[in-house]
């Protein structure tokens, strides 16, 4: 009996444990355990609670006769030293029979005690019951492996876990509950269809099939089906640039001159926003950041007073930093002093940034003046102090991200990409598909078209796993995080 | 309908929800229900998973007709907008029917996916429905009232949660599993016995009862059980001495002339222990230190290297610190360079130590002289750099901190106390036992002896909770971790 995991490969059977919530300062720990024998296993470290007579069953385990789906109350026990046997922890124990478990497997959740040491505790009697460390992603890799899910839903489970953002959560549950696959699953339908008909022609062309027929309809038999696929397709091609932002977030950094406002704009942000992710804390940075949410989109707000506000002699390591973030960030929000106006060294400053949005603030004491109205990319005005002109500020960053329909970005019934795998794939398809369509628009034979729609159903074939490869697979569910 | 918790009391069965695993980057998130209609309130927000015919079942929920301790997969959704239905997240909920819970309640346990998210959006979901958030240890409090542990378990849940070590976690495991509260129960009938035959003697003496009989046996009948019970009561208290320092851990402060190998010994120590508790990150902190477990002792070992070795000009912030840190601890191994022998500023240092301990490092290359050996207090010798004498160098610090039989330590069979809320009681119990003895010896009359005894029983019953106020047991139970 082994239960080393190095040389632990994804795709056997064998008995895996791993902690599926963070140990820490909590009230209970939860251990997955999933594979072959596992039931029997844990029964092997398992007592069940005091009965009546007030003596630890010892004959058979309530775990190796429960149905699926129960719960056992009992202690997780070391009986290493003869008979004599060490209670480790009590714990509840849910029991999952294959192959209704949500790896298909025989399968046990249990619920140990928090804090640090009661859960390493049932590990390491785990481990030595015979389980091995789960890999990562390993439990949803043998999901999708014996299937309880597709790809698609497999790696929403992870944009899940992952969601910064109320918004990310609903897109990421949407395609857990299928939504991107049954749009891939329709669209390749479509393609399917076209592909038979292809073959059809290829088999039949040269005696049934009359060459009218062939001319009235061009060289691709159901075109309109192909059209349709290839609109569908770019729409969900087109989805990845929300749903990437969605998951990874913005990088918004404030600058400006001193006393401009910008810690004002900070706080005034922060506050207005209820769904604060997290703040990133400080320790020796001189400067301040704080994940946010703004209209859903996750963003990493940068707060860089401090950095160059000491006065006349600018820093130089200062400016450097200011320079870096600046550089990284997708978008500056620049404030101009209103009490001030628009200073040279405003223009100056803003003449070298790429996407920026300029920000007029203190409007309550002073309104933007209507000589700056009329430029071409004129000031978003606001008062950090008074809460004014944040929606419009919210609806700039928004649409300079690229978001214009806030309606659909918040539509979760339309499906989209939760991936770069997927989009990847499914600009594969598209390529393949309209080169198939050129091919044909071109009265190119059928018999080099046909390989190209193959190829288009086979890319779609692959986001939901139908069509994979170990290597594919094992590269994929490794960026998971274990327990998962 | 209400959720709010602000005038939440204990002890009242409203419904009620709390996170029982560390929201964070995890593979799944606990969430806890329990309290009169809980279940009704889950299935409110609850849909079942897809059936075959792919609809999300709308009718009686399968939560209000499983059985208990089963497990239900489905969808935390929410009702709000009209009869649309959006999902939250995909959860696994185990349903406990009262009396068969932890709490003796209707009760469910959630399990959601993980992350910053998910979590959260379910619990929004639950107080939307109807729940409160969970008063700190309120779901163990329940589980006291309603019979199904008393109190020396109930606190044993908390200090299994925050055991540092292994063996403090063996420790809290026999408390849970009863130990204490059998010793206690077996103490009191004891007293219970003596003290229903005193008042046998009282109702009875003038009559029935000759005055030789009492003469035999001294006034107090049955007086060798009030002495066994005193004996057993005295090894509880003094057992706290231990338990104490197995939960609450002792401070070590490392400190020596510069170059006597601080820092060498400081990693032998972390290197030798194969279960270091944590480390905690250094940030601004010129010391360095770490809990490490040395014979299951949780030890918060301190490095003062770098706080003294500027050379000569010692700096004043320094030596503050080191004289801040030498206070705070509970024991200073105090370190000799072997090399340069025991040095006129090495008496200095150590004349002023209170708790310390000589260790003559370096013994490889410089053996400890036997001029050293004789006096009364001779240094440990040890080598950090082989690991030589570190043994030794252990037996001396658990002697230091008064546990000399380790044995003992390691034996979880016998009763031990838990907290100092029971040992005060214990004590309690102790005084009155020993004033009701001292009395009977001096002949005194039972009717002033009786009283003293019943004082005894009812110090035992408060530790198990027998004996309780709600005041006491607010004030035990809100202590507490939420979600407990």
């Amino acid at each position: 009996m082994t239960n080393s995991s190095d040389n632990a490969v994804y795709g056997d059977e064998s008995p895996i444990a791993a902690f599926a919530t963070t140990p820490g300062n909590s009230a209970l720990t939860l251990i997955r355990c999933s594979g072959k024998g596992s039931i029997e296993l844990v029964s092997s470290v398992f007592a069940a609670a005091r009965t009546k007579n007030n003596s630890l069953q010892e004959n058979i385990s309530p775990l190796m006769t429960a149905s699926g789906n129960t719960v056992i109350h009992g202690w997780i026990v070391s009986k290493t030293e003869g008979t004599a046997v060490d209670k480790i922890d009590d714990v509840l124990i849910s029991v999952f029979r294959a192959p209704k478990s949500y790896t298909g497997q025989d399968s046990l959740d249990i619920c140990c005690h928090g804090g640090i040491t009661a859960g390493k505790a049932v590990m390491a009697a785990l481990k030595g019951a015979g389980f091995r460390d789960a890999l990562p992603g390993e439990f949803t890799f043998r999901a999708f492996i014996n299937g309880k899910l597709d790809l698609t839903k497999a790696e929403s489970v992870m944009e899940l876990v992952s969601a910064k953002t109320e918004t990310s959560r609903r897109h990421a549950v949407s395609r857990l509950s299928g939504s991107l696959y049954n749009e891939i699953d329709a669209i390749k339908k479509l393609l399917v269809d076209v592909l038979a008909a292809a073959e059809i022609y290829l088999d039949y062309s040269e005696d049934e099939i009359s060459a009218d027929t062939e001319e009235a309809e061009g060289k691709l038999p159901q075109k309109n089906n192909a059209l349709e696929a290839l609109t569908r397709l770019k729409k969900l091609s087109a989805s990845w640039q929300l749903e990437r932002i969605l998951q990874e977030g913005i990088t918004i950094v404030i600058a400006g001159c001193p006393n401009s406002g910008k810690s004002s704009l900070f706080n005034a942000l922060l506050k207005e926003d209820r769904s604060i992710v997290t703040e990133i804390p400080g320790t020796t940075r001189d400067w301040i950041e704080a994940w946010v949410s703004i209209e859903g989109i996750p963003i990493r707000l940068i707060d860089t007073a401090g950095l160059r506000e000491t006065g006349d002699s600018v820093e130089k390591i200062g400016v450097e930093r200011s320079r870096k973030l600046l550089e990284e960030s997708d978008i500056v929000l620049y404030l101009i002093d209103g009490a001030l106006g628009l200073t040279a060294e405003d223009k100056d400053f803003t003449a070298n940034l790429n996407r920026h949005i300029l920000v007029w603030n203190k409007c309550d004491i002073a309104p933007l003046p209507e000589s700056l109205h009329v430029s071409g990319q004129f000031p978003i005005s606001v008062s950090a102090k008074t809460g004014e002109g944040l929606t419009e500020l919210y609806a700039a960053i928004t649409s300079a991200v690229g978001i214009k329909d806030l309606q659909l970005h918040n539509d979760t019934s339309s499906a989209a990409l939760g991936t770069i795998r997927q989009k990847n794939l499914v600009d594969a398809a598209c390529t393949s598909l309209e080169e198939a369509i050129t091919l044909s628009d071109n009265n190119e034979p059928l018999d080099i078209i046909a390989p190209l729609l193959k190829d288009a159903v086979n890319s779609l074939g692959e986001i939901t796993g139908e069509v994979s490869t170990a290597d594919i697979l094992e590269k994929m569910f490794s960026t998971f995080c274990v327990g998962k």
